[in-house]
């Protein structure tokens, strides 16, 4: 038994992500951890995820910092809260901006390493910083704002609504 | 006939994106046109783009605002030098950095609508401002800053080098 991931903690409901989302069979599936301050995500591109031959697509950089980012965003939050990730009501968030900077070509035939840090939390918004290292070089950088889902909004079967 | 898109002008070995390429079979091959001064495209996103259920992926609306945004700044070069997209050399631009401001959430049972102008062009660099669309709503605005890949550079077969 290995340890969970961020992701593994998702409730079912919120578990259907294309990136991060352990439910979803046709998605990226990608797991994050603590790994001390910063929290740690590998991910192995497949031979088609390509911008030009031989080097990663941005869409799939741009993806996998926006997950690895909501993910630390909430394992943050419950670590501020000093509540295990199982503990209810569930802390989710979303992606209110994402910002990344392509610093270098990233190789396709390398895992891909993503390394977040906590830039700054504030009430419901926490934004994360979250580098894209290919073969010890960082390739791209994420800045992303997030925000926590409101409690008693739920989401899910195709509307965002608040809790009658 | 009906009339090529941007992306039916890229050379073949520029032609194997993720997002754009007409020659990768596992990726979006999107479409992009001009109308008007503005260039467009649409895109129906798979019943598993989600992000949460009924929810289009944020992941795949960065994707699709970057590579309609290079297209487009692609297109608006030829424009400005007054060449057709099948003159030579080809042009073709890459991402130095993406910003995604996601406005609502995007409703997955809709055709997707991106329209794009262009905001700066400078040299080798060109800022577009993307809007994504969904039922008549932006729900998404993408900043993308591309720049010109140089002639002289060859891409593709895992390198990018300088001609020898």
């Amino acid at each position: 038994m290995g340890i969970k991931a961020f992701q593994d903690y998702y409730p079912d409901d919120l578990a259907h992500c294309y990136g991060c989302g352990r439910l979803n069979e046709s998605g990226y599936q990608i797991k994050s951890y603590w790994d001390g301050i910063e929290s740690v995500s590998h991910f192995k591109p497949k031979a088609y995820h390509i911008a030009v031959p031989g080097f990663v697509y941005g869409g799939l950089i741009a993806s996998l910092i926006d997950c690895h980012s909501t993910g630390t965003a909430a394992a943050a939050k419950y670590k501020e809260e000093k509540r295990g990730m199982d503990s209810l009501p569930p802390i989710r968030f979303l992606t209110a901006s994402l910002k990344v900077d392509y610093l270098k070509p990233t190789p396709i035939d390398s895992v891909l390493e993503l390394r977040a840090t906590v830039k700054e939390m504030k009430g419901r918004k926490v934004i994360i910083e979250t580098n894209l290292i290919a073969n010890g070089q960082i390739c791209a950088r994420g800045e992303v704002i997030t925000v926590q889902i409101p409690e008693g909004i739920k989401i899910g079967q195709g509307q965002i609504k608040g809790q009658k």
